[in-house]
């Protein structure tokens, strides 16, 4: 077995732009690491489909970011993360591996009180999968759990209407049992959301509930466990390579609007 | 070369719902024929991906219908007629082929005036692709036509919300630039939007103008081309069977919905 190096890149991926908000937290937090985005936007929406389908597609995202000798992967997508976690960190060994679900339970819970009232927004197939419900009962014993599909926010991200009339009424729709419930915090399960924040915060019209994005959190986790491990990198002028199984034209816009930054190097790759 | 048989089953192929109106359309007028059906549901939707992508995927499915042997094949999605409807009638040699936007132009250019003035709207990638504007620019020299994209409009069918306020608001915002023009006839260059064609009247408000659903015309063409190729069935009890490449909880709801009766021959089957 091949020693893991620390200058191998990060690997994350997601089904298709969503991830990039994860992206977005780990330069951030560690600006210093190479990364490789993987996103399956041939493939996308992930949510409406089927668990078994979803596992094809994560196990072979998964070979082709271990072919690239990727010292970390992170599963920036909690439909992938809901239906095939477990397939995936039985592939890549050694290499560690964390998903958005863990990630964002545990920030949910950060706050002081001892009975916790969520509610989970998430995709139809994260929502019926329970995988939040599951992962936060296992956390905490006192934990009541809210879920909620909302399968028309990623097509909304998709076409860039993330605050506009539109998206408003839609939200306005999807939160209705949410704004009349007592809750603590609003977890976004789905990396796609954080695009949504500001409009969610609006409709919800509660500052006093926590809205918790998954994609802080797992940048903190990935950074403690890379420091655990010895494994972080130290390169002033890191890599970041974007691969995507088809290339949409607004991939490349969308990418360089959430990162802020010049995204060039993108090749386009089929899996299937 | 095997002969083409009158009891063979007319294959019918989209890459998710939509296509369920080009079959409501052909067993309205031809009752006793056997119908195939494939709903690309694992990889929906089409009309955001390239065209190397949508024609990698018709070719698959056209090799799947042309095993089980159907005596005729339907593209009952614009997206793929754009992208890929010669290279499925290479595939399918002597076995007829037809593409909705043929049937959708010929329609549209029904009325007796000589100058047409069209709007079509549709997915991204039929927009982009210009197939109605080709289409009937070698049909009538003197037709103007004007393309819209309206990417959320599939996402909004398979979510089941057409005539809401928000299917409502959506189609106000894109057919806002249509509503200022002096046309003719508006044609519905997506098999899904036909489910919209209550809101798309509303919102449209001008009862002078042909709304031209290509689902009608693609089934007219069929019946013409089986009669004149003797082909025509005539099963009292003929046979529906649906596949699909995954099996979202909506597939069977949304097609019992739209064809008015039950449908349980639904199979899953991988072609990836």
């Amino acid at each position: 077995m091949n020693p893991i190096l620390a200058n191998s890149a990060i690997g994350i991926f997601d089904s298709g732009i969503g991830g990039l908000t994860v992206v977005r937290e780990v330069m951030r937090m560690l600006p210093n690491e190479n990364i490789i985005y993987f996103g399956d936007t041939a493939r996308v929406p992930y949510g409406i489909k089927s668990v078994d389908t979803v596992k094809q597609y994560a196990m072979q995202i998964t070979e082709f970011l271990l072919e690239r000798k990727v010292k970390m992967i992170l599963i920036a997508c909690n439909t992938v993360t809901a239906a095939a976690e477990n397939e995936v960190k039985e592939l890549a060994g050694s290499i560690p591996v964390l998903g958005v679900i863990e990630a964002g339970a545990h920030a949910a819970l950060e706050s002081p009180q001892r009975h916790h009232r969520l509610a989970v927004i998430g995709t139809l197939a994260t929502v019926n999968s329970d995988a939040y419900a599951k992962t936060l009962n296992t956390l905490s014993s006192e934990t009541e759990v809210y879920s909620k599909a909302c399968s028309m926010l990623v097509p909304l991200a998709e076409e860039g209407w993330t605050d506009n009339e539109i998206a408003e009424l839609t939200l306005r729709s999807y939160l209705e049992d949410i704004k009349n419930m007592n809750i603590d915090a609003l977890i976004l399960g789905c990396t796609h959301y954080p695009l949504f924040k500001d409009t969610i915060e609006k409709v919800l019209d509660k500052p006093e509930v926590a809205i918790i994005d998954s994609a802080v959190s797992i940048a903190t986790m990935a950074k403690k466990e890379l420091e655990q491990r010895g494994l972080l990198n130290n390169d002033p002028h890191p890599d970041f390579k974007c691969y995507v199984s088809d290339k949409p034209q607004r991939f490349q816009e969308l990418a360089e609007r959430f990162l802020g930054k010049k995204v060039d190097d993108i090749e386009v790759v089929s899996l299937a």
